[in-house]
């Protein structure tokens, strides 16, 4: 066990990477149950009517060990019969929506429309799954992700899903950001006494958790927070292990790498964790303050995410006995 | 061919015995474009956050040739994954909802937040699933039928589904009526100078056509209409076909009859259908100035639809001619 029971953690996480870090440190946290894990709303949108909350419902799938391992998202054995019906119907297809995974949404969007807060209609949804450790929205208020490309603004999931991510990226909006409060149970997450560490998953910087970060008062609290926080580098030898980061980030200008990514969190984090492929990068992220770990970050087999879990866990705690 | 294809036609309906008759009179006129259904939507409901609207479905599915001949609603081939996770999730299951019958109240849903009407949404999606006669419901308002029963108002649907129509019922209220207003498919179906019949559907009296006739405007039309009305019994041999009609009738102190059917719609039907099995009652029925026919009106095979959709086409044009 790398770490003591009576210290929490909260962790930021998007869709995939995000969420298989987080099934790692529920593997090796005594107790789960003291991890707070944030997910990135900024995905979020109406869709048939329904409240689609991606990266929340990935992280339930994956930390539920029903996530569709080959996809990235939904559900595994998942069956397509409402989607077909529904093409006949002339409804809208291109967002796939499985019959097993319909009820998440169908049973959100109920919960919402009488009134519950996304937060308490997410944290009793992931009980019901069995998931052991809090996941929380970043905001029970809604910040939509606008992805502003050549072709002009799109809503998010009209960029990630209907377009595929094809047009140029000039740059992102948080609507709704600047009136959005950040949840509560993030922000007693944050507080807590015994806060070990604030991990930032390696998920995407730019959509994943910059929507987190643009929720007022989330830098103020990660700043003041003592204890560490540490993100771990979603780019591995310059590519991104899954998702547009890399086409995002060579789209604005900048490099893809490792470095550039703890530029990005720059002022933000205490630690930065790389993969050994950019071991070289080390030492350039070292003298920016951050102290630095090299270790191996592809989370492949469950073992891997393991791994990583301990080695980030047992990182923090030295950044914190340091500090 | 029993009638001129320039001669229109409405069916007032509810849901299994109705579709029936629907069906067989779409399989017998010359262009079933002809024929307009007008659905009760008191039996509609909302559910899990989703527009429910049974008859129109049953109807719909029945037309269409998609219907669950065994269950008597919902879809043949249907399967439950979505139902089995609602379950997992503690959502209500009390009223099945299959995947592919889930695709009908989503987009119907979608639709109708989006400020189509319910009788725009009703159109399309019949003219998707390819039904060439028109299904109107009978207001594009709310008339939602509330049972009374020795314990206490309930929903239609709490006391049909969930119930089971287990309850003894008082009677009934059609919440909203006064405020209600037929669609303008109904009444321009009602006002077409070429109607050649109004056919009421072997539906149950109380909770099928009740609803339809409690919408202001509605028993005027018919009585102001030139062509004839004709109703078939729902009762066979004191029996109800299908459903709760006999015992509601019983418990409201009505011997279950043909006879007494007829009775309900005195003062609005120019004729009546009851079976051969009911013939005895023909002479009291007639006494009252309605004209009777009788005939085999059990509908089990797809013949005997089209038979006793024969017969009613028949009696209305022999009916119309005297008239």
């Amino acid at each position: 066990m790398t770490s003591s029971a009576s210290v929490s953690y909260v962790a930021l996480s998007g869709g995939v990477g995000g969420a298989k870090l987080a099934l790692g440190l529920c593997d090796v946290l005594e107790d789960p149950g003291r991890l707070t894990v944030v997910a990135n709303t900024g995905d979020d949108f109406e869709h048939l009517g329904l409240k689609v909350c991606p990266d929340i419902d990935t992280l339930t799938y994956t930390l539920a060990g029903l996530a569709n391992s080959e996809t990235g998202w939904g559900r595994a054995g998942e069956s397509g019969a409402f989607m077909e019906a529904l093409g006949a119907l002339g409804g809208e297809t291109w967002f796939f929506l499985g019959d097993k995974d319909l009820a998440m949404h169908v049973e959100r969007s109920r919960r919402l429309r009488a009134g519950e807060s996304l937060s308490a209609v997410t944290s009793e949804l992931r009980a019901r799954f069995g998931v052991r450790a809090h996941i929380v929205p970043m905001s029970d208020d809604p910040v939509p992700t606008i992805v502003e490309t050549e072709e002009g603004p799109l809503a998010f999931q009209h960029y990630f899903v209907r377009e595929r991510c094809r047009p140029r990226v000039l740059g992102f909006r948080h609507e709704g950001a600047a009136q959005a409060r950040p949840s509560a149970g993030f922000l007693d997450a944050l507080a807590a006494p015994d806060l070990g560490a604030v991990i930032i998953c390696p998920s995407n910087p730019y959509i994943s958790i910059d929507p987190i970060l643009a929720v007022p008062g989330v830098r103020a609290a990660l700043t003041a927070c003592e204890a560490p926080v540490v993100a771990i580098s979603p780019i591995i030898g310059g590519q991104a292990v899954k998702g547009p980061t890399a086409k995002m980030m060579a789209e604005r200008g900048v490099a893809p790498s490792a470095a550039a990514i703890a530029e990005h969190y720059a002022g933000l984090i205490d630690g930065f964790v790389l993969d050994e492929a950019d071991r070289d990068a080390a030492a350039v992220i070292a003298a920016t303050g951050v102290v630095v770990e090299v270790t191996a970050t592809m989370m492949t087999a469950r073992a891997d995410k393991q791994a990583l879990a301990r080695a980030v866990l047992a990182f923090a705690e030295r950044i914190g006995a340091a500090g």
